[in-house]
């Protein structure tokens, strides 16, 4: 399994320093639903909340949690643009998504959020469930 | 089918500002996959080119390319980001991608990738095969 001491110090820093990420899920027919979200990274998996607006969508009525439940197979990236095209990068990553509910995980997720990003200090997302990606294959490409 | 004619005029900002969208794909397995990709808007197609480094790479063995001969159904998502969260918006594209090869229409989009990217002036991006994607539906979320 991939961890982050299997990625260079330069991807690993990408990883650490993006504000957000783009999520691909897909249906069981095979219909690709991407996304940008926000998540944390704890050295081997990453979270990112439930925490849509309007707030009076259910959770399981998004289209990235009922793909989910329906095909756990999930591509995340993480990228860098910049005009200088020789400064692009990513790092792709591929595993398999699950909802956490609540529970230690549930509540580390949470916290790794919370110091990331001040916004869900006021937010309920530990009242909400939580992606959680474990990777299967993580990908760097680019001047990293 | 949808055009830009049906986007609000902000949503059609947001697609003709940004310099970078998110593509994903699905094997015929359902396995995603998501990419960045750079992309022109003729007010009905988006297109993005091949012009994978390593220049070595055939074009057919990018896993995006592979992921469309098997399954042509993508998603794209242009997107921008703020720390203030109440400006986050996106438009996510849901529809069908084919390859262009050569034609009127490749050497249209070659134009407008041109125009919108001076990067490209240098490449032989009218030499690549160039991906198409026309809109089934298009959904426009945020501040736009």
């Amino acid at each position: 399994m991939p961890s982050i001491s299997r990625l260079s110090p330069r991807a690993s820093r990408l990883i650490r320093s993006a504000r957000v990420a783009h999520l691909a899920t897909a249906d069981r027919r095979g219909q690709p639903h991407v996304i940008p979200i926000c998540f944390a990274f704890d050295g081997k998996d990453f979270f990112s909340p439930i925490d849509e607006k309007p707030k009076r969508t259910a959770p399981r009525a998004l289209k990235r949690v009922r793909n989910i439940i329906e095909n756990a197979q999930v591509s995340l990236v993480i990228d860098r643009y910049d005009e200088d095209w020789s400064r692009l990068a990513y790092v792709l990553v591929s595993g398999k998504a699950r909802l956490l509910f609540r529970g230690e995980k549930h509540r580390e997720a949470v916290r790794l959020l919370r110091r990331k990003y001040r916004q869900y200090e006021a937010m309920a997302i530990h009242e909400r469930p939580m992606i959680a990606i474990t990777p299967k294959r993580m990908t760097a490409w680019g001047k990293l």
